[in-house]
């Protein structure tokens, strides 16, 4: 049998703190047909992250130049720096055969939704908006206002979720997890994306 | 949270003799949120066959007046007797909360399709002919020439694979099973079927 395959680009997203990067990282980590996309940041790398694994940092104006030349599927700028997904990071590693999966707030992900129809968007939401506080309060890395402020944004992102393809409640890890892994199977097989030739 | 879930149909297809059967069984066997829908037949009743459960068991006269009342959402002939799916059956379960799978030839699966476009479709394929005809040979309950009969079938079928929304291929009984199952799974979490709403 002789098959083709073409390569899928998945966004995950989600309200801050529903645990994308967990399921995100979990996915990487078991799945060897999926890979990220590099960003593009203009703050500069923390200690031990390095140019080209962690992010590519850019000056404003490389950012700007950037955006002036349509290069991102998604860029937003957060307290100041900027950060993007470069169109030509994603299509060169679907050109390989990768499938590419974006861990990405609803902003960035409404962009991506926007630019590549054909993509599978998976929008994970909390059992409760006091389970979302809960966590953002136990991750213990933002400040109360900051967490506030995120819990505010969290409803009307919550609201849209109908816009996605799919949506997982984020209750139970594995479970959440295991569906999560359930969708990208069966994108795998999708007739207009898997081609099976019978002989 | 409260949730809402709307129920699905499920097609299952593919030539004869590639593993239809095997997968429906172990689907109904394992999900209980899946039910069958139960067949109208014109041919009588084997031995432990009972009415009701293995199939209705009706006249040519009570099947000709369902097919004039359009009560089918797939039907056929077949060595003078007729088989039917029945929308009632189908409609009963869904409005239960039960997605109803149908294992149903690739004449039928169009039909469905055609009849009920938000189904879910799967067709299975086999990893060669020659497997196909292995696995003919080898249940030995046709003779020859209704195996080959069979065979020339499903060349056409197999090339209509595409007409479906997923194809699975069969090769590994265990492998093609989570992959259906996994089609399954992630259908549920579709934001036009699924509709939770956080508190």
């Amino acid at each position: 049998m002789r098959e083709e395959r073409k390569s899928m680009l998945i966004v995950i997203s989600g309200p801050s703190g529903v645990g994308k990067g967990t399921i995100y990282n979990k996915l990487l980590d078991n799945d060897p047909s999926l890979t990220f996309s590099v960003s593009v940041t203009t703050r500069g790398p923390r200690p031990g992250e390095t140019d080209g694994i962690d992010y590519f940092f850019i000056s404003d104006e490389e950012y700007q130049k950037l955006v002036a030349e349509d290069a991102f599927v998604e860029h937003a700028t957060v307290h100041g720096h900027s950060y993007g997904t470069l169109k030509s990071q994603v299509e060169e590693k679907m050109e390989k055969g990768l499938n590419v999966v974006l861990d990405i707030d609803p902003q960035g992900a409404r962009s991506v939704m926007a630019s590549c129809p054909d993509c599978v968007s998976i929008f994970l939401l909390p059992p409760s908006y006091e389970s979302l506080r809960q966590r953002l309060y136990g991750r213990n890395t933002d400040d109360p206002k900051e967490i506030e402020r995120r819990l505010g944004n969290a409803r009307g992102e919550i609201e849209q979720a109908h816009l996605y393809q799919y949506v997982v409640v984020n209750d139970n890890l594995e479970l959440a997890y295991d569906q999560v892994s359930a969708i990208i199977t069966a994108e795998k097989q999708r007739t207009n994306r898997f081609f099976p030739v019978v002989e």
